[in-house]
């Protein structure tokens, strides 16, 4: 074997993207530079696998990881996860015991999935892409004809239901809109809201005060079909939702029902089967922005993950903590119901 | 006559607007308390309103005022156009010699035009509305499937040709996404432009770096067309050209060009001739969103319009200059060749 | 004469400035390029200058321009006071008639006085200068000793009395702070305040409510002693108070008093008679940081000046308006009361 | 035993601080009705102490905590340290082993930091202290005469030397100031560092083009003396040096000699013998400002350390992580050799 013995191994099976996705090509050779890599992007083998743990000092992707394996690789330091979600098939508590970092991706996501949101909202809030579809079928309405609904997002009431990475993003890129910002985030206190610069509030009040609602919340059991058509029916007249996060946050068929009878506006980026049905009704909808998973999954989020992987496994190998990827809190990696982007219905 | 003749009068005449659109009932009343009225809205004859003239303190709109009718108004103090347009049929050089302020509402629709813009460069980065209709024909493509050309906006290239109200509003809109903005004014000295945070540039430069392209300049001999076929093709490949300001500053024919070949991708607000010819190339163009004028002309811009109308007419009945409207530069408002909104093409 | 005619004339005259304090190399040489100037800096006869008015295009300076000098001047464009006070030795109505813009250069000293007041202000919540002293002497405190009166302008309470060029600069230098920000300045409607993101507040409220009060009015006869003992006694124990604009406005005796009672603490740049005299209670007051008009004379402030009269004399030869000096309202620049700085008491 | 056994046992041992300088009355009764409070704060026994241990759920405090000790407290979830700096009197590894969350108060000191370094940065660019003190020797110079050296932060090339919690904290003071900031943490991936708006740099560009360098380092062994008498003759004549983390990272007799030389002007907060020795050359220097360990340790920070506890006490008592102290780096928190505040020299 010609690799440098003082190189750490990094393992790379970096599912569901390939390496091309996530790594620039000057990324991809300074991985190969620095680090020892077992490439099994392309070899599903368990063999090739459980041959390369011994030896591993991380691995970049989420394969199945059961305490029995994670046992046979003693000088684990990290599990970089590329997809943006926890599986349950790696015993997290293992890996907190043996000292290895749980890492997620989450935050190259964030900037991609809040300026998207920030395009939803300004859609739904002047109309474009309505408009639009009226101009290219001959019936466009000129200077405020049109307009009769439109609003500002300056100095609007905009509430979160979430605040992770995502909530951060879009209250940076909000920042010149000077809105009054509500959160609900059961998993923050107040104090921690407050130094993000936004009002700590209940769900009821975020919900019947904003007429800007974006959804940011992740699944967990709580968290299940937290907006039901009670709570919908809380949001003021004309308010505009934006739900970018998980389509099981919120009762999709009361979502539909609110849009049809005209209550408030909506977009929607997470559906709760993918593909969406061919008859599914919000298809019809006018007042719904119709969006297909895509708020998060750019190519410059992709290359962001690669950025992120590259430098915290180059501080890692240096003895440093990680600083770019989240590190996975170990009470909650657990509590995670997000199922797999590609995944079935 | 039962008016207070202590009360400045005031001469309503606020076409294209009715007074309803731009006064809320309480700045209507407020209005009515603090000024004798003369409402001309629903009286066009020439004789009622050279009847107001000799006592009038202030105009609002834009009637004809040529010199030998400003001569009959030796108290008028102030001409507040709410309409967003100088025309030539005021003598505003007489206004200056006789010290009338001038003034313009285009702050007021500076917010709403700001918004829509970034809302549009949104659409045009993540193509927001594009595939909001492949949805709708049951097209939709998941995840990364639509994003091969999203890009973002945070730290982007921004470019935009001229820095007026419309720019200084959209500079502060952008804050949230820390762009380089480079900006092209002739107007404007280097050390103006670099009090507001942006980057001087020639027009050259402007266009060949921006990723983000803006056209907000006004019209006047030097502007009209002062994008045309040579200039758009500067531009780099890929590149997102948001026109909200005045049609003639652009060559349309080479806008819808350069989008119809795939070479950037354009948002067009302003028009030619409007409405748009049923059978125009625009209409079917999938890299174009279309847009029939609608960035300024929404509920809050008109309302703040009668609001700074209320406050500037209030401060100068005591004395004090005008905060609110724009005050017409005597060396420009002869030089803006723009159009009424609603005239004929 | 060697001079292009076709180069208009600027007549230059800047006391109490030299050239060389206003002016770059750089700068001094395009203006010599541009213009033909009448350099009159060291020739202070009234026939050199009243020669050269016939001709002039502009006059940087603040000579003497009673109404039939100005009659003399029929080509006069502007008049650009570099001193930073409008004194009564210009018939400024007759500016107005003739179509000469009168500008200040305020907005040059405007940075150098925000900066120095939030100098000031966290010199005051931490006693920045006092402890230096006790250093210095031999009775320096540590750690948690000497902070017992510390606080934080994060997120206060801050009161401005006058929103001008300085309000508008402190403001933006206090961004990274969170305040909130009340304001009293009864020439600006509300709305014109809440666009800078501030809150509009009658004096008293201001004064009641502010741990940090930044003065920064101007003088008029409304403003003088504006804030009296009456006035004083309303802000809450243990206030920060900043004067930098315009000693007049505050009854010094009263904010003396205030800081030697321990009821507040004050920095003060201006005083009634100045120099201070030499027995002066405030010189030995723990509670007050001295400065002797220092605010905005710094050589950063004073260069600035120099580029604006350049930049705006440039674009005004282009037929162009000012876009860098203050354009002085035609109601205002008689009102004001200011004293040259360097005049005696 | 009257406690509700449901309620998690904390012990409170919070030297060097006393509760009542950390806790509100608001939050030490919510402590006291959500916990179990064995208080020990007056209580030095080990054997209290260690009785205590089985049934801790956390510690407030920094007491010795060898691995043997940690054996005896199975059911500990934090390790709460209040005091600013991690101390080798405690087994962190085997903390980490047994899932012990150990987390720092840092962050409550930070924005205190922040704003005292900026103070001391605008003192440093005015001669506020030092024209204080002239002012109080009737030696007071007016408006520009004691201005020759003021420069403006506005725009400035800053330099930062570490960017943990203080960095981050003092770049979001500067916000309003717009200048460069440039960023030497060897700690820290580029990446890392252009998330938060600054421009990554060697230690040797950074020193060469600051005209303002704040030094925020925290102490290990490779940071002792990075500021050496070679590195400081690096910056540029005249600039502002503020140093406010710890006294080892600057040779210290190279800084007095540099401000005594006037090579450049210091800020300095901590210094190598606390208190400093009677005869020290600084107390005498007008180029340096003198600080006594002032810049975190005051009553807003403290109370906000309480609140940090309380928080993040609950989260955790609830199964949540903690979200408000700093989660430390098991990789780092050997490596500190920071000593006690109030410690001997």
């Amino acid at each position: 074997m010609t690799d440098d013995p003082g190189r750490p191994v990094v393992i790379l099976k970096p599912a569901p993207h390939g390496s091309r996705r996530i790594f620039t090509e000057a990324a991809f050779r300074a991985l190969h530079e620095r680090f020892t890599v077992v490439d099994l992007e392309a070899d599903d083998s368990p063999e090739a696998f459980d041959r390369a743990l011994p030896d591993a000092f991380a691995i970049v992707g989420q394969p199945d990881l059961p305490r029995e394996r994670l046992a046979r690789a003693p000088r684990l330091r990290a599990l970089l996860n590329v997809e943006g979600n926890f599986y349950p098939n790696v015993d997290y508590e293992t890996c907190y015991e043996q000292g290895v970092h749980v890492l997620g991706c989450g935050p190259a996501y964030a900037q991609a999935v809040a300026e998207y949101s920030l395009g939803l909202a300004l859609d739904l809030a002047r109309g474009i892409s309505r408009e639009d579809r009226a101009f290219r079928a001959g019936r466009e309405r000129y200077v405020a004809d049109g307009n009769g609904d439109a609003i500002l997002l300056r100095n609007a009431d905009v509430g979160l239901v979430g605040f992770g990475n995502l909530g951060r993003a879009l209250r940076t890129v909000l920042t010149g809109f000077a809105p009054v910002i509500r959160v609900y985030d059961p998993w923050l206190p107040d104090g921690a809201l407050r130094e993000h610069g936004v009002v700590p509030a209940g769900l009821g009040e975020v919900l019947a005060r904003s007429t800007f609602l974006f959804v940011l919340a992740t699944v967990t059991d709580e968290s299940r079909h937290l907006l039901d058509a009670e709570h919908l029916a809380m949001v003021p007249p004309g308010a505009r939702i934006i739900l970018v996060s998980r389509a099981p946050v919120v009762d999709h068929d009361a979502l539909v029902a609110g849009v049809a009878e005209g209550r408030f506006l909506a977009a929607v980026d997470v559906w709760p089967d993918e593909p969406v049905p061919a008859g599914h009704p919000a298809r019809g909808l006018e007042g719904m922005v119709l969006s297909a998973h895509r708020a998060g999954g750019i190519p410059a989020a992709f290359l962001e993950i690669g950025e992120m992987v590259l430098d915290d496994l180059t501080l890692m190998a240096r003895g440093l903590p990680p600083a770019r990827m989240q590190v996975a809190a170990r009470e909650l990696v657990g509590r995670y119901r997000n199922r797999p982007v590609d995944g079935p219905g």
